[in-house]
């Protein structure tokens, strides 16, 4: 197996990922790295962490970097020489089965869409975050990736992310259950309402409406939304996750008594901080570009980079584009019958 | 001040809204009241808590009940006796200044909206929820009112919400923030890109976009949303902060040492719990209505009852509606420029 790593992605690049790179080096003796950044910046960590001249790692040289503040299509205009563009392309040429970039989703989607491609049936790629319930993980599909959506994306998404959760959950049958803004049927915005009925009447486990906090007691193994639903879901728990932690370290050493207590119960912090983690989760499927893609958190520890490149290695093992591929071609005949049923609908409407 | 209460809404109703209700009449003596509900139900609790004939509140009947699975539009249509409707007609009638609720939020803004009206210059009303951020609280409108919006509904949101802002957090001139799926200018979706635009161009402290877990760090006094993201944010806020502490008390359970921990550091753990919870905020008003009308939340407890009356009672004295409608005047001829231009733009790109 053949994988393209972006040195230069996320806060602590390149040192994170090359730390990262080395830990999964020794983990995944059947998987051969090419390492994509600035030679002159990959040098030092290469020597440091003792994997320069590898026999299963290539490093292949890229002139920019896209910077977090950067437009997403940067990556195929100004930038077309970037790490990110060049895995992108590495995967065109077939030389790579996946890459991992823990770097700018926007200009990954961009690069990976338009180098790429999508696989058939596919109009957007959706991502899929992992996010814990309380006994377990639920993906969130999309997680980001497109900010405007039309119902079709999310018929899309829902059938990506089952294939996906089939995988990741060990689940016969996962259950689908639609982001809204009420659990009861009939509730939601104008899109989430079509697309409760469009999923009614496909071959997936639809379980319906579920609400956000629902969905952290384990509403469901998919929960598909638009993207920018599902973004501000997914960056509202990391940022109420933070604000916790903070507030709970402010409290408990606000006096003695409850600083000892503290620090008798610490594992229990450490074990609660850890399921939340994004380096326990280890990066998130863009699911239907052709070829796997996983982003990785932009502030990624070598543990989350190494975990991000274990999820790269099991969607090739497991099959996991064509799959999809098939998953849809099955759906395929229905999905563009109710499309087409409800555009009718809509076209009606406007008269 | 005279405040309508609407005892039958809620999960724990009419018990713990009574409870409520008793707490407000110790505590404002400046209030009156007008409790309303089904007379057979409320009798047991007024007696239970010592308030059945108190001089300063009027038992008002009404025979039926939302349920929280009812759909919005029922309290006009088969029940319109219902005590959220009751509450919108006393306010009507003018028998009362404000109205608080703990129930249906959908039912309550159908009702408000067709009898009461909204405030000259607002569309459509707008939910403001006061959220945590790490050392204060800031505002999230509309935090799901309105599944769909148009751009000038957020405008009007921005404007309602500013105000609210100002005598909720002595702000002389509240920062605004609009809720994206990044920092930068330009990122979001048509939506926001649009509204981003013209916020730019209004007399507001506009600050950009805000991503949901910047919120939670300060980002900004007032955070502008549709209601659909809005309302996502709050119900993953609150439910991930119930999973965290369900998490953290497994944890801490798992043995003697950790357990002992906790007992120790207990009171840190009920300090952070209370600085989430909604009995501490006291209610979300419904911005933009013709009259007060505080939304509390569907699982109040008595706290958090007495705390909507406080709400609707310092909005009453701060004269909050007549300086919405001041501020809308006062922005109208830009808001109406703006909204020309961008719908002559919109569809010159449609043809």
């Amino acid at each position: 197996m053949k994988i393209a790593v972006d040195a230069m992605g996320g806060d602590y690049a390149p040192g994170v990922v090359i730390e990262g790179l080395t830990q999964a080096l020794y983990d995944f003796p059947d998987c051969e790295f090419l390492l994509v950044g600035h030679r002159d910046k990959l040098g030092f960590y290469l020597q440091k962490y003792g994997i320069a001249g590898h026999d299963r790692l290539e490093i292949v040289h890229a002139e920019s970097v896209v910077e977090m503040s950067d437009p997403s299509a940067i990556s195929l205009r100004a930038k077309k020489d970037s790490s990110i563009t060049e895995c992108a392309r590495l995967m065109k040429a077939g030389r790579v089965e996946a890459i991992v970039s823990p770097g700018h989703t926007g200009a990954l989607v961009a690069a990976t869409k338009v180098l790429n491609r999508t696989l058939p049936g596919v109009d957007r790629p959706g991502l899929a975050a992992a996010l814990p319930w309380r006994n377990g993980r639920f993906l969130l599909v999309d997680a980001g990736a497109n900010p405007d959506c039309h119902p079709a994306n999310l018929i899309q998404f829902a059938l990506m992310g089952e294939i996906y959760a089939k995988f990741l959950f060990h689940s016969e049958k996962p259950t689908i259950g639609l982001l809204s803004v009420g659990g009861e049927d009939g509730k939601g915005s104008g899109l989430t309402k079509t697309v409760f009925k469009m999923l009614s009447s496909m071959p997936v486990n639809f379980i319906g409406n579920v609400e956000s906090d629902t969905a952290f007691e384990g509403g469901c193994d998919v929960l598909v939304s638009d993207g920018f639903s599902g973004n501000v879901m997914l960056k509202t728990s990391e940022g109420l996750a933070r604000m916790c932690g903070a507030w709970l370290k402010n409290a408990i050493r606000k006096n003695a008594v409850r600083a000892a207590g503290g620090l008798l119960a610490r594992n229990a912090f450490t074990e609660v901080k850890a399921l939340g983690a994004a380096e326990t989760i280890g990066g998130a499927p863009l699911l239907g570009i052709n070829g796997i893609c996983i982003v990785g958190h932009g502030s990624s520890n070598p543990r989350s980079v190494r975990n991000a490149i274990r999820t790269a290695r099991n969607a090739i093992k497991f099959d996991m584009n064509e799959k999809i591929r098939q998953r849809l071609a099955e759906c395929h005949a229905t999905t563009a019958e109710l499309e087409a049923a409800f555009q009718a609908s809509a076209e009606q409407k406007e008269q």
